[in-house]
């Protein structure tokens, strides 16, 4: 079985590095007794360099060719990307406090705007972008900033959008607006192109960004895991939506299987609209290929095998008992199929993974690494 | 990583024959449309112990060790078990309609304690047993007579119990009980075993099932395909009932993954409860392992590693990058890994998969067969 390789439409990459650090924790204990702490003690662009080589990895050897990665010391990200031999749109973060890579949060417009006009133009397969982390964690200014860079330098901008309930609250109760409605009074919906989450938006909302052809990314197992709650994603599509499909961050997944994710998001959109036929098999494959791509402004380069689009493509293997009988291909690949099928991946004509392995980075030296890392951050 | 063998508490093996037949359509227009006529068509003996043989190796290759599994035609799936090697429960379904293998309905009870009693004391690794299919499919009488059967017989018996809320209207209709109540009315709870799904039950019928030590079996992506509904399996932990885990059969999940089922599970859970501490990590491999071993009575022998248990165990590998990095076993199982990561399976201390390849079953003739008799099915 010959696809479009797969497009995660949202991720944190260098998460891989805290993969597993804590689990079944509520969210605030978790982000802010837990990651924050952890991402300003270790995360550097030597860190970011080596948790994404073992995210790239792990994407490319379960068949996903193409990522939409955001976070911070972007330039390992980049780096590594690049390495490995995979297509990426990276958004840099901005967010109103120190993060890492910027102390000085007043130099953060400068920083990434640095990191955005750095990459421009070095690699096809790498787009340089920015991220503003949340409605809840940028002032108006920042977001005016970040969507005046993005426009200076020619790039696309990107934001979580509506993934809890809680965020929500606090927008309307800071701006009594909800965070799309905020977005379109400070007149930033126009020029944004990706909402990841978007799990608490209502119908005058997904009009909103319909309208602004704002793309929302769906991340259902992060949504679960978190108890964030459940998109409605079968209103995105009959609103017109431009719909992607993500992990998010390995921290919240806990994996970065797309062909997983798929499962999930169909499965879980029949219970969300309490209708077996909501989302179908295809549905969902089209969010994880051409959905994801054009949500990241690269829809008409990957995310479909037509004429004019890059040799992007995965193989599958077909014969394994769980993929027996086989009658339709996207009820195959959302229904039966594992990572564990794909055998050969191709990124922009360059083989990257054969008969299961991969050939761009040194997979068991990365691995070493990245364990010898977790001990350590475990420990505190 | 060593682990107990996982236990399938609610399958039916030979609907891999149906697998991806028909998905994302209502549950009547999929049950009697598609269903209920193929099998109607295609089960016979022969026929199950072909689709038991694939189902077997399935669960085999993916670290399921022993199952419960419920259909007709039962001597081919019992001989099909047999000759895999693989721990089975199996129980012979009882309805109310002519059923394959039983032509006419009157004569249900005779045919399944022929099966019962033939099956008793013949291998150790197979328990015969009885499953009435449901309580709106089983008038009292069925289920009094296949109750007394399983008595008389010494043998445990099942049922499909409060899966769609269709269903427990239908039995509210026509004995003014949910299905539950209509049980201890008949006085046929205390005697009850197992009941798969338990979708929709209140407090007070999780109370009942708990005094009367009747075991519930979650197949969560069963039910959220089907749209069936989310199982407050928090709730069913708290009241103290026991809890297994299982895939239901392939048409409707498509495939019969235990270690799928687990992460899907446990992220499930924490939706239904808006809680992302709900059914941790470990209490939802917990349910995956003794926990489906206790509702089908094997809680003294497989499902946990332990002294006095069976030789049940597989063995995963470590080394991959999505098990990278690896804090926790409980969570690296229920968030990371994938059934291809199982290496070794061991079933009563003989070695039924080594380095990933099945021991005891022609797997390329059993799925060449049964790509074949697919393709008859697809044609009608
Ligand atoms: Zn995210
Ligand atoms: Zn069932």
């Amino acid at each position: 079985m010959i696809m479009p390789g797969l497009v995660n439409g949202h991720c944190h990459g260098p998460m891989v590095l805290f993969r597993g650090l804590s689990d079944d924790l509520p969210l605030e204990k978790w982000l802010f007794e837990v990651m924050f702490p952890a991402e300003a003690k270790w995360i550097t662009d030597e860190t970011t360099h080596l948790g994404t080589l073992l995210a790239a990895s792990e994407m490319l050897l379960a068949g996903v060719t193409c990522v939409q990665d955001s976070y911070f010391c972007m330039n390992g990200v980049a780096r590594a990307y690049q390495e490995a031999g995979m297509r990426a749109v990276l958004g840099h973060a901005v967010i109103d406090f120190p993060a890492p890579g910027i102390s000085d949060p007043s130099r953060k417009i400068k920083i990434v705007g640095d990191y955005v006009r750095a990459w421009q133009g070095v690699d096809p397969l790498i787009t340089p972008a920015l991220f503003a982390h949340s409605i809840y964690t940028c002032s108006p200014e920042t977001l005016e900033a970040a969507a005046g860079l993005a426009q200076d330098a020619g790039c696309l901008w990107f934001t979580h959008l509506s993934e809890t309930r809680a965020e929500v609250e606090q927008v309307r109760e800071k701006y009594h607006l909800s965070p799309v409605r905020h977005l379109e009074k400070l007149g930033l919906l126009k020029s944004l192109s990706l909402g990841a989450h978007g799990v608490w938006l209502d119908k005058g909302e997904l009009e909103l960004l319909a309208e602004n052809q704002v793309a929302l990314v769906h991340c259902p197992e992060s949504n679960l895991k978190l108890a964030s709650g459940q998109a409605r994603v079968g209103d995105w599509l009959s609103c017109g939506i431009t719909a992607g499909l993500g992990t998010d961050g390995a921290a919240s997944n806990n994996d970065l299987d797309m062909i997983g994710e798929i499962g999930t998001a169909a499965r879980l959109a029949k219970l969300t609209h309490a209708d077996p036929a909501a989302l179908s098999a295809a549905q969902a494959c089209g969010m994880a290929m051409n959905g994801s791509a054009r949500a990241m402004g690269l829809g008409e380069v990957c995310g479909s095998l037509l004429p004019g689009y890059a040799a992007d493509l995965v193989i599958l293997d077909h014969k394994a008992p769980h993929l027996t009988p086989s009658h339709d291909p996207a009820s195959t690949l959302a229904y039966q199929a594992r990572r564990s099928d794909v055998r050969q991946v191709l990124v922009n004509g360059r083989q990257v993974v054969k008969d299961g392995e991969i050939l761009t980075v040194d997979l068991p030296e990365v691995m070493a690494k990245v364990r010898e890392m977790a001990q350590k951050v475990a420990k505190g």
